[in-house]
């Protein structure tokens, strides 16, 4: 790997001078209330109007089921990854018909199939209302105060946003807390898919190609959103570009990183070095293996478990591509000479240091402080889905009778919407393998905690891991929507007379989630949020509105380049074509995630194999950027954001422009293969009509 | 890079027991005197007899150009690297008829092209003459002394074996000077071209791609052997397997690596880091820079240059990752590891102690030494093909007057009928190139050395270098081979009356060299020839017979298995295939490296593009080893070494079995190719034949 220039912090720690040297950098997930003008005049000559800029912000979307995409068509055609239109489709799927395996294409309009529990946001306006939220604290004496304080403003501004504009309306803390915005969407519920590809070609090599390049992967899906049961007029919609992306062409990727910590101190990313990671990354392996055991027991349990595993070896493996970013001495280092750097600057005025000198300190013991109970913070849980909706519907009816300001997160008046639409989704829940999920957690957490801790001796309740699970999953009644919603409805008063072993054991449990919570919250949140929002204003005070916020799950405007790199002795072409394909199945002999769907076997006479299929542009994105679109200075769409190279994972902390790269579909491949492949000249007719 | 936990030292530290430990490794380049039957037997199942051994080994052959190859045909058809008969090829061309571009097919056999100067080898016999060479030593008192001593006894034993057997005779050290042993080899001088492709196809990629993987490279060429006239009968080759190697199947690489340095004491390594190659990669780029500007002047100088810049980038690409390797501290550290335990054990044993105990710190005396005059020792030389012959030629006409124990090396009565081959080449010599060259070498020299250097005065003489070299090689004769006969025949009276200036330079520079010489001699190789032998001994005292020796560019078994392998973050394939050829050429838009012969632009609808082209597998080479034939248990020929990955680069030093992979061109595509392509089929039919 080779060493990390073009830090974040670096544009810290020079100032003026170093922020000149990094313009060319290609760095940073900006918001679109700052975007990086200067940067992309100097270095490719183009000014986006604030047409451009309102155009694009309307015509992408964010997806709760943790994504980006697109409108492409005047009718609300909607485009994302396969892998984030995955999970509706497994939730669509049944042991006869699986949708992950087979792909789905709706002839007509008709036969679009509604999404079991999909969201659609789109970002309508951003409000900057820190001056109201830093004026919400100044009577707070202590760092406990404080945290109380903002969270009371925030779901007040939350609250009467939507009340006022009937938008979905969220808080946004960037900076670590430098700035809070409101920020106001237009909700969708109602996402019809309409076309998937096969599971196959859409994550073709599998696990061990994911977060690599070259890739050759079809990893697109298409919705339609609609609207009392039309599909909706998007007026805001990125033109097709069939032609796709060219080598070194300017391009900008704008969708939903989810998050970062590059302006995290070196004391946090010690933390998450030390401690966070490792237990992390053990968690997730020990999760892993108890879906792969599950999955392996026939076909029907492997395509239950499939997403799941999915997700998780994905998240395994892009935190395990971090953590090696953390232990890389060389990273480390860079960061070590920036917080230095700025930290002189900080100790150096009289005024900032007693302003903010102390905060370094106070996020360092906070660390600390939490690292002496990570341990149970990470194993007193269930990992379950009826623990997940009986945990919520517990906490739901007690939380909502509060003043909206001093409820649990999630509980906010804004937020209930969109948690009913989850809670009350209609979507299977398999009984096999939560039993399976809940018995896995209950041996951990035995394992790891001991027998005579208080969450394993009320989950147990004298049984083995296996009896209570089995005891709990065949006593509940939560697969039905209508149970649940009943509960709810019932208030707390029906949760508290239920007899339901999983409703029981949630409110046994929810004393304890609370206390860790407030705990949290006291010792860590309230210290370190106080402490980030000093070094924020610290920021700004030395260096100015220079830089971009962390990533945060909101809409950002990314811009760089489509290009090759130096990878592993030779180069990495700036894309791929289907010949790669058919090589790279040729080569594993058409074995396990390097199989092709007949249609691809049978069909290759049709394609045109020169096509271009994937390609890697200098874009900074990170997950949650996925099914982002990548679009050109005509803000048409030229590319499909579905990865990042394994260069790229320890972008959580620093962005190397010599190596990190996004991992995109090309427009042409996307065109070639619906038309020749899928017979779907219905879609290639709406999104190539201008 | 992957930790190395299968060094080759391991086997000495835990001795028979580690030993069994690295048994699974397919570590080794063994000796055919000793070939690891046990080894095989234990993880393949299978055992060669000593017919297979023989067989194999005389269907093998060394190239003086610095490459292996083997009979794949009973009438002397002999196949190779594109990259090791391409020297040959640019001898042959010329301006109007570029054969390194256009390739080159004789359609008929008295259409094969003759070499300029290419030798080939047969090991016909090895004897072990170990006793006699460390019997000569007995009355030696001093380290000089018995440098003496021993070049003399192998002067001897050469002599008198070439006498004997008419055969080329050389003394090979093993094991460090462990053992010494008598090859006599079978020479042929009438090598004739008869195939070999464009080198857009051999070399597709170009230096990009060079020790790379996946490739697509038919990195192909076949001779034919000759002699008084006629095709050879080559009773022993290897018969043809058109369907190749198959994934996981055991394979054998029978060639003649170059060199290693894996029994080197951590003083030679820490000599090679930090003092060899740096100066060694420092002046590489030198000089290809000055071949590069020169290439670069037009299209006729470019043809002239390529070859020299071919190798030299070739070499600088693996030096550096020999060097990258010696950087590493997980190399390092396990590599002080192994000798801290070896040294352990000698200096256990009193009478051990006693008499090797000394060994590593007279060598660690030695290579400091050595520094103290590395500078001069790399700058004092032209890189010239002219001040090379004219060396050659003052040396020889001092050299052959002497007794044959006291000459200087390669100048010994065995050697010379091959050096006199090289010095009567009638390959023709480029006045502009060398000019360039000479002038490139002196404004380093100049430079490095400073103007009162003894070498930079006489070889300037007052003038600029371009200068210089301009009046050098206007002024020479050298370019016409009679000249050099005549000089060589008129022995030292001619040279020493010769008004030619690259002569009249050579023999003032003579003195010089021979200086420097003696002085490497006496201060550094007589110490540490010595004391290698007695690491070798205490080796073999500790351990047994139970490795291979370092590489000596003589004939060498490994044995692996087709395998591909952990890679970037996911895994490269066993084989690659034609399709992946178009892939990697259109992605890079058939620009430099990446471009195809028209043959394969226009002819790829006759290919079969699922077949395999290059594949990879375990077997442990290194340079040298190019033109290797990969074979199977029949001893049937599937492939054809032409490269190592880049992660096998730090094989001078160390092997790991899960990243080393030796590269390779796959039969089945090189009969497609030759079929459908070349129109080759009477070479088909030919190799084919059973």
């Amino acid at each position: 790997m080779k060493t990390h220039s073009h830090t974040i912090t670096a544009l810290f720690v020079g100032g003026a001078f170093l922020a000149g040297v990094s313009l060319l950098a290609d760095e940073g997930m900006w918001t679109f209330d700052n975007p990086p003008l200067k940067l992309l005049q100097q270095k490719y000559n183009f000014t986006p109007s604030q047409e451009w800029l309102d155009h694009v912000r309307l015509s992408c979307v964010r997806l709760n089921d943790g994504g980006s995409g697109s409108f492409v068509s005047p009718h609300g055609l909607l485009l994302t990854n396969h892998h984030v239109a995955r999970g509706q489709l497994q939730k669509n799927s049944t042991r006869e018909l699986d949708y992950i395996q087979k792909g789905f294409f709706a002839a007509t309009a008709d036969l679009e199939m509604k999404s079991p529990d999909l969201e659609v946001n789109v970002l309508v306006s951003m409000e900057n209302v820190t001056g109201r939220v830093t004026a919400a604290l100044k009577k707070a004496t202590s760092p406990e105060e404080e945290f109380a304080a903002r969270r009371a403003a925030i779901a007040d501004i939350e609250r009467e946003g939507q009340a006022k504009t009937g938008l979905r309306s969220d808080i946004v803390s960037l900076y670590h807390g430098g700035e809070y915005w409101l920020y106001s969407y237009k909700k969708y519920t109602d996402v019809r898919l309409v076309f998937a590809p096969e599971q196959q070609i859409a994550f073709f090599g599998g696990d061990p190609d994911n977060f690599t390049y070259p890739r050759y992967d079809l990893d697109m899906a298409l919705f339609r959103v609609y609207e009392n049961g039309q599909p909706i007029e998007s007026k805001n919609y990125l033109k097709w570009n069939p032609k796709g992306a060219q080598p070194d062409e300017l391009v900008f990727v704008t969708g939903h990183p989810g998050s970062t910590q590059r302006l995290n101190t070196m004391a946090q990313l010690e933390f998450q070095r030390d401690v966070a990671s490792p237990i992390g990354i053990r968690r997730l392996k020990q999760t892993l293996d108890v879906l792969k055991q599950y999955s392996a027991q026939g076909p029907e349990q492997a395509r239950q478990a499939a997403s799941m595993i999915f997700g998780m070896e994905n998240g395994l493996k892009a935190t395990e591509g971090g953590y090696k970013g953390l232990l890389d001495k060389s990273v480390m280092d860079k960061k070590q000479q920036d917080e230095t750097g700025f930290k002189a600057r900080v100790m150096g005025n009289p005024e900032w240091k007693a302003a903010w000198g102390g905060a370094w300190d106070a996020i360092a013991d906070a660390e600390k402080k939490m690292s002496s109970r990570v341990k149970e913070l990470s194993y007193r849980s269930l990992s379950s889905q009826f623990a997940l909706t009986a945990m919520n519907i517990v906490q739901y009816v007690a939380e909502v009778g509060k003043p909206d300001g001093v409820r649990l997160p999630g509980y906010h008046e804004a937020q209930l919407e969109s948690l009913k639409y989850r809670m009350f989704s209609p979507a299977p829940v398999y009984p096999a393998i939560e039993i399976a999920r809940i018995s896995g957690s209950l041996e951990q957490a035995f394992a790891e905690l001991g027998s005579n801790d208080p969450f394993v001796k009320m989950a147990l309740n004298g049984r083995t891991p296996k009896e209570a699970a089995a005891a709990l999953v065949n006593g509940t009644k939560l697969a039905d929507p209508a149970v649940r919603r009943k509960l709810v409805e019932g208030g707390e008063a029906a949760v508290a007379a239920s007899g339901d072993p999983m409703i029981m054991l949630a409110r046994q449990l929810d004393p304890m989630r609370r206390e860790m919570n407030k705990w949290v919250e006291d010792t860590v949140s309230s210290v370190s949020q106080r402490a980030s929002e000093q070094l924020a204003r610290a920021r700004f005070a030395a260096y100015g509105k220079t830089t971009y916020p962390d990533a945060t799950f909101t809409l950002r405007l990314s811009y760089g380049q489509v290009k090759g790199y130096a990878m592993n002795g030779t180069k990495a072409p700036a894309n791929t074509t289907f010949y790669g394909l058919y090589d790279r199945a040729q080569s594993f002999n058409f074995e396990g995630p390097f199989d092709l769907p007949s249609r691809y076997k049978e069909g290759r006479g049709k394609l045109d194999l020169s096509t271009a299929l994937d390609f890697v542009s200098t874009n900074d994105v990170v997950g949650g950027n996925s099914g982002s679109p990548v679009i050109n200075r005509n803000a048409e769409i030229v590319g499909l954001v579905f990865d990042g190279n394994i260069e790229s994972l320890v972008g959580d902390f620093v962005y190397d422009i010599d190596t990190n790269r996004t991992v995109s579909v090309h427009t042409a491949a996307m065109t070639e293969a619906l038309r020749k492949l899928y017979g779907a000249q219905r879609l290639v007719d709406e999104i190539l009509a201008r």
